[in-house]
This record gives structure tokens, C-alpha cells and sequence, in this order.
């Protein structure tokens, strides 16, 4: 689409090094899928040739609303949505394999298409134009995404329970080429369920495509103390033992960490990405958070799934993100909104291998979405990024654009699909395990 | 107003002492300032004399939609909305002493009028329908409530810096006589800023007016180990000696207490109102809710004042006072939702002396929002409660209404006073002071 919005707010960083941001009063134009333009309006003549016209699909009066970088959940399983508020409440054990294991084994690849886009629903509601998705059949999930215009990146959850290394390699390829809207990195479900065979095979498997590595890392205590009771290492020192940081990669969660764990990450420029929410909500604990910015470690946020947060909200998550890092540091000045705005835009598409949707800048992807600012909870403007990051909610999302697509606006969505219909799959499909 | 609410679900209490919650499918009506019928619309002849018909000046469908009780916010200072995103990621000190009081002191009663009416906007989009307000100017914020519609119980911040007893017994008078929508409750700042001559005239007070007491208890860890170091005890049992509860009451925060702290909230019959985003953000410490709980010591839940949340979301707030109770406990089974629902407004109406707004029932005050359902983060509705509290967000209130008039609806505001000039005065007012 081409599309013009003009009265517009457009935040954008200044300087990446420093976190510093700009908004820039005027205009942004986007062409086709790409952003071309930036500015007051005065220099168009930059991005037409002489005499040139822009035939524009839309032409939106942003009304001094402010256009962002669109929120990019860095960790999900998306969709587990069918399980949110059916079993809570519960030691983790009991919740992992008396509720969730035996209901996802009734899972078809017709019920993840469908819950995938209830997923994809609440995404675009919060501001978020991308994820970084773990679940079963992951081209059933990517085809959602690209069915409805949703940007993903999915790795494997590749575990002693299901899959094989050749399946990962055949989804590899198949996600990769689907769409300009699909991707794939490599990555399995985490130490405690996955086989060393598997693990090698995964690593090698790494090293031939040349692609980065996620799992997760560190959730819990009682992981990585099993971990070095079978292994004598924590997860990050066996997996980067087995080669499997060769070209980057990180962790979904990354709570319990040790010194050399911290090392590790540093010295492959791995990414921590952090799911606060669900890490208070299972008991798991509280990332530090404010170590991984001291060591220059790249942080990233994520929801984590429906299931164990259980709402997809960004805004939640980067509100929880500082707020943690300040009372597990007792210091409230750790960790200061501008570096959590960065995390939950530019430092994750940079993990999820999206770098050309890392800010709002002219070329780059048009993943952006629009925010009133005239609703109280952003009054008044002293600091846009810090309303954004301490008050911020879904509410203020007005508009949700992903690769040049409007797929949000104003509380409809723009997906091919009637949202009934949706809510009607996903409570037919949680009710038939009842 | 008289309304009527058909094809509503109506959320409310089955069974107080276990926190059981029914959602009854069909009609609520509103006479006046009460609600005075809920069914299903085949028995309302008990609220109808033989040929009386109602002239309703709405017919609402609400269309599936959920009515509840509105939200009891426990412990706020509203008007600090013009240092919202102003002074943060600081240590507290510094935030308290160089960016708030300074300013602070700069306020008129006319700012103040102003800057409660744009909180008040805030509360309605979050479904909120009353305030445990503590701010300077006592009269003036509950004009700013009477004027809006909103309801508020108010209370004293009297300490060494400002104030008297007399003049909070006067505030006492002139707020519970200013509105249906006003009270007054006795209680002052806290016990490191407040001189024991003062305390003691305080208590005398509250004796006199058989009034409950309010104040700022055991917020932070050093407060506690100060008042100890000051006076041998903890500020609970230290206030306790001074007789002040002897018609109850209670403390906003209660982060840092201990067992005799907890008989006497126990024995006395107090309430702690938890404050966890604030918790947060100024570094104080995760409460002890489950604690609470077990003592059967009732909890209710409060934003504390937008210069230290940021915002005054409840949503956000339940989910913190569950999560965090979580992790502090390392037991993802700690306080369920349908506690944390109930002390968000039965407990909250309660402690606030709302005992008419506790609840969705015949002879209640309509104090109650609508929730839309049918939006992804509500769906599928295995549990409505658990979504309330887990993944319910401000963007799903359709509705706030205060003692029968409906004060929000669709985004729209019904208080008297055109949105953009409350923004306009809040920005002029901390733009004076930079």
C-alpha cells in the first residue's frame, strides 16, 4: 500500500548507542512494504524524481497522534491461546503436565491455524507487528501469520517428545521460503527434554545453515541445577560446549544465570530475551536484568505463551521489565524506560534477525503502529518513551500496520477474518477437551 | 438515571466467604443511583406494583457484554497526574526531595482541582468507580469528584509539613457533607513525617468522630527499621499504642511487616491496601499477600498517585498483586484470581466504607462497568474471572458508571468538562514549574 500520514508524531531513534529518541513532527509516507519517507514536508523532492507523482492508497490526518516502531514479541507460543485461564493458579508441575501436555496432544494442525490467528488478533491490538513463535507445526503457524499479513519468525520446539533434526532442516526451508512475512532460526525446546543426540544434531545442524540458535535458557532454578547434575555445566555452557553459537543466537528467559553464563552471551553477542510476566506468574523468579545492560549483553522482551501470562501485551511486559529490574536491584533507578522501549523494538527484531524492521527510518520494513496521545493515561507529555514504557496500554493503540499493510484500526481488524468466527473456533476447540 | 441493561452478562458474588462468583445471564436494571432488579427478566413483577411501568431514559443492549462491579481504587493521590513521566528512574530519595516536593509545593487549589479531574478520566477508562484519595486540598478534590460524578472517600495528609488536626477535623465535616459522592475518612501521611504530638491528636480524633484510620505504613524497609530505632516499635504497633484503631481502618502498602503486626491488623479488623506497581517502581518490596490471606486479613488494592506507577490501571494492579505474590512465594499457586478479583472491589468498597458498592445486587449503589468479551484477550472464556485478572486490560471497558450515570462510554467522557482543556491546563500547569 501506499500510504501517507501526515500531522504525525514520528518516534525514531537518534542515537542507537545512547537509546536516545526524536519525534519528528510532520509526515511519514509509506511505499508499497518500506518506509520512504520521514520528515516535516519540506523535502519530499528527496524520494520523487521530477514531476513525480505517489498514486496514495490512504491518506491518514494522524491528528498529532505519534507513529512507533512496532512492538516485536521476541518469545511466544502463540498459539496457546485455547488454554488461557483454564489452568492457573497451580504449582507448575501440576500445570505443565496434568493441564497443558495432555490437552496439547489433541492439538490437529487445523486447531493451531485457527488459534494462531486469535494470537495474532491480540498482537496487533497491543502494537505488536512481529513474534518470535515456538509451537508445534510451525508452517501451520507461519502460514497463519502469512495469511493474515502478520510478520513471524518461528524456531522449532524440538524435544525428546517430538520432531527430529531432519524435520527442523525440512521446516527451515519450508517457513524461510513461504512468504516475505515468514522466517525461521533454528532452535529445540531446552536441555531438561531434549536427548544429547538431539542436541548434537541441532548444533551441527546450526553450523550448516548458518543460522543463529534459540532455546530456552535458564528458566528456572531447579533447570539448570539438573542440568549441571547430568552435565556438570549450566545450559549455556553446554550448548555454546556443542557448538551452538557459531552464529549468534540467545535464550527465551534467562533468569538464573552465573557468571560465566553471562561471559558466554557476551562474548557470542547473544540475546536475552526476557518474559517477566510469565516468570512471576509460574514462580520462576526475576531476570537480572540491569547485569545484561552493565555487560552490554542485547536484551529482548517477550510474553511468553498465552498459557502461562497469560495475556499478549506488550505494554505489560515492558512496564514489568523495568519494575522488576528496580525492586529485585532495590534501586529504582535501574534499568531507565528508553533502554526497555529499545528492547521491546530495535533489540528485538535485531535477535529475531528482522534488522530491517528495527526502527522507523526511510527503507526500512513499514512495521509501525499509531498512538493517541490525547487519552489521559498519556497526559501530560513530559516524556513520551516513559508514558510509553510506565503508562502506555493497548487502549492507546489506534493503528497497527505491518509490511505496509493497516491489519488494526480503531478496533477492526483488517485480517480476512470475522473475529466471531475466531472466538467461536478457539472456544469449540478448548471445549471439545473438556 | 433509570436504565436498563438486556442481553448482559451480570458478574456477582454467589458466595462472599469463598470468593465465588456467578455471571447471571439477562438483565440489570438501574433506578435512580441503585440497581434494582438482576435476572433474567422472567420475575421482575417483584420490583413492579401491579401496572407500574419504569420510563427508562436508556434501553442498553449490551450484547453479550459483562457487567460488573466497578473497581475500588484503595490508595491513590490523584492529583500528582502532572508529574506523570516527570521525575523517574531515580533513586527514591531523589525523586522524593529534588523532583516531587519542590514542585509540590508550587500547587494551588486550582491546579489541584484540575489535575484530580484528569486522574478521574484515567480512573473511568480503567473501571474505576471510587478513590481513596490522600492529596492536599481534601475539599478540593472532592469537588473535583462531586462536579465528574466520581465518587471518593477522602482522607488527611497531615505530617510536620503542612496541616493541623483541626483542620483535618474540619476537612472531616465539610467532605462528608459535600456530596452523596464525597467522604471523609480520618488519617494522616505517616509516621516518619509526622511528630508524635500530632500522631496523639490524631488518634484523640479518630476516637472522637468514631472514625476508621488511614495512613502510609511499613512502605519501605528502612521506615520501619527508623520508627523502631525512633519509638522501640513498628509504625502498626506503635499506632496501635496510640489507640488509633479503635474503629478500624488500616495502611496502604504494608510491605515490610512482622508477626505482631500481623495480630494486630488480625484483631483489629484493619485492612492492607497493597500497592504493587508503586512497590515496584520505587524499589519498597513485594508484600507479603498470601500472609495476609491466610491470617484472613483483608486486602484491597490501590494505584498509589501516577507519579510513581505511572498509571492508575487496575488491571495492571490485580495482575501484580497475584504475579508478584507468586514469585515472592516461589508457588505458582498463591493467591488465585477470584481473591485478587474480590479485593479489587468487595474488600476495596469495604475498607473504603463503600459497604453500597460492594457488590452487584438489588438495593447496591450502580457503581458498575461493562467489559467487552468479545476481543481477543477475553476469549476463549474458560474462566471469566481469570480473564478479568490475568489478561483484562482498560481497552475492553465499554462502560463506567457512577451512582447511576454513566460517566464513560466507547471512549467517550460524560463529566462536564471537554477532554482536551483538562490536557491543555495539566500541561500548562507542570510546563510553570520547569
Amino acid at each position: 500500500m501506499n500510504v501517507r500520514f501526515y500531522n504525525a508524531k514520528v518516534l525514531c531513534l537518534k542515537d542507537d548507542a545512547k537509546r536516545e529518541y526524536q519525534a519528528i513532527e510532520g509526515e511519514l509516507w509509506v511505499r508499497g512494504d518500506a518506509i520512504a519517507y520521514i520528515g516535516d514536508g519540506s523535502d519530499t523532492e528527496s524520494v520523487l524524481k521530477p514531476g513525480e507523482t505517489i498514486l496514495w492508497d490512504r491518506e491518514i490526518d494522524a491528528g498529532g497522534k505519534l507513529l512507533l516502531s512496532g512492538f516485536k514479541n521476541a518469545h511466544t507460543h502463540t498459539a496457546m491461546t485455547f488454554l488461557r485461564s483454564y489452568a492457573d493458579d497451580l504449582p507448575l508441575q501440576d500445570w505443565l503436565f496434568q493441564q497443558v501436555f495432555p490437552r496439547e496432544g489433541q492439538l490437529t494442525e487445523d486447531d493451531v491455524y485457527w488459534l494462531n490467528i486469535l494470537g495474532i488478533m491480540e498482537y496487533l491490538t497491543s502494537g505488536i507487528t512481529s513474534n518470535f513463535d515456538m509451537y508445534f507445526f510451525p508452517p501451520v503457524d507461519a502460514k497463519a501469520s502469512a495469511d493474515t499479513g502478520f510478520r513471524t519468525v518461528q524456531t522449532s520446539g524440538l524435544n525428546n517428545f517430538g520432531g527430529t533434526v531432519e524435520l527442523l532442516e525440512e521446516n527451515y526451508h519450508i517457513v524461510n521460503e513461504m512468504s516475505d512475512l515468514t522466517s525461521f532460526i533454528v532452535g529445540f525446546h531446552a536441555e531438561y527434554t531434549t536427548s544429547m543426540e538431539l542436541m548434537e544434531g541441532v548444533a551441527k545442524l546450526a553450523q550448516k545453515l548458518h543460522s543463529p540458535l534459540f532455546m530456552h535458557n535458564s528458566e528456572t532454578k531447579s533447570e539448570v541445577e539438573e542440568c549441571i547434575g547430568r552435565w556438570g555445566r549450566t545450559p549455556t555452557q553446554l550448548t555454546e560446549d556443542l557448538g551452538m553459537y557459531e552464529y549468534g543466537g540467545g535464550g527465551y528467559h534467562c533468569v538464573w544465570m552465573d557468571d560465566k553464563d553471562f561471559e558466554i552471551f557476551k562474548k557470542r553477542g547473544l540475546t536475552a530475551v526476557t518474559n517477566p510476566a510469565s516468570n512471576l506468574k509460574l514462580a520462576s523468579g526475576i531476570a537480572p536484568i540491569s547485569r545484561y545492560l552493565k555487560e552490554g549483553i542485547a536484551v529482548a522482551i517477550g510474553t511468553d505463551g498465552p498459557a502461562s501470562n497469560n495475556c499478549l501485551d506488550m505494554f505489560r511486559e515492558m512496564f514489568l521489565t523495568t519494575a522488576l529490574a528496580k525492586v529485585k536491584d532495590m534501586d529504582a533507578a535501574a534499568v531507565p524506560a528508553k533502554e526497555v522501549f529499545y528492547m521491546a523494538t530495535t533489540a528485538g527484531a535485531r535477535a529475531m534477525g528482522l534488522s530491517d524492521c528495527d526502527d522507523l527510518a526511510v527503507g526500512k520494513k513499514a512495521d509501525l503502529i499509531m498512538i493517541d496521545l490525547m487519552q489521559p493515561n498519556m497526559q501530560p507529555e513530559n516524556n513520551l518513551v516513559k508514558n510509553l514504557v510506565y503508562s502506555g496500554s493497548k487502549q492507546n493503540v489506534t493503528m497497527t500496520m505491518v509490511n505496509g499493510r493497516i491489519l488494526y484500526e480503531n478496533g477492526v481488524f483488517h485480517i480476512g477474518f470475522d473475529p466471531k468466527e475466531i472466538y467461536t473456533k478457539a472456544n469449540a476447540i478448548i471445549g471439545r477437551m473438556k
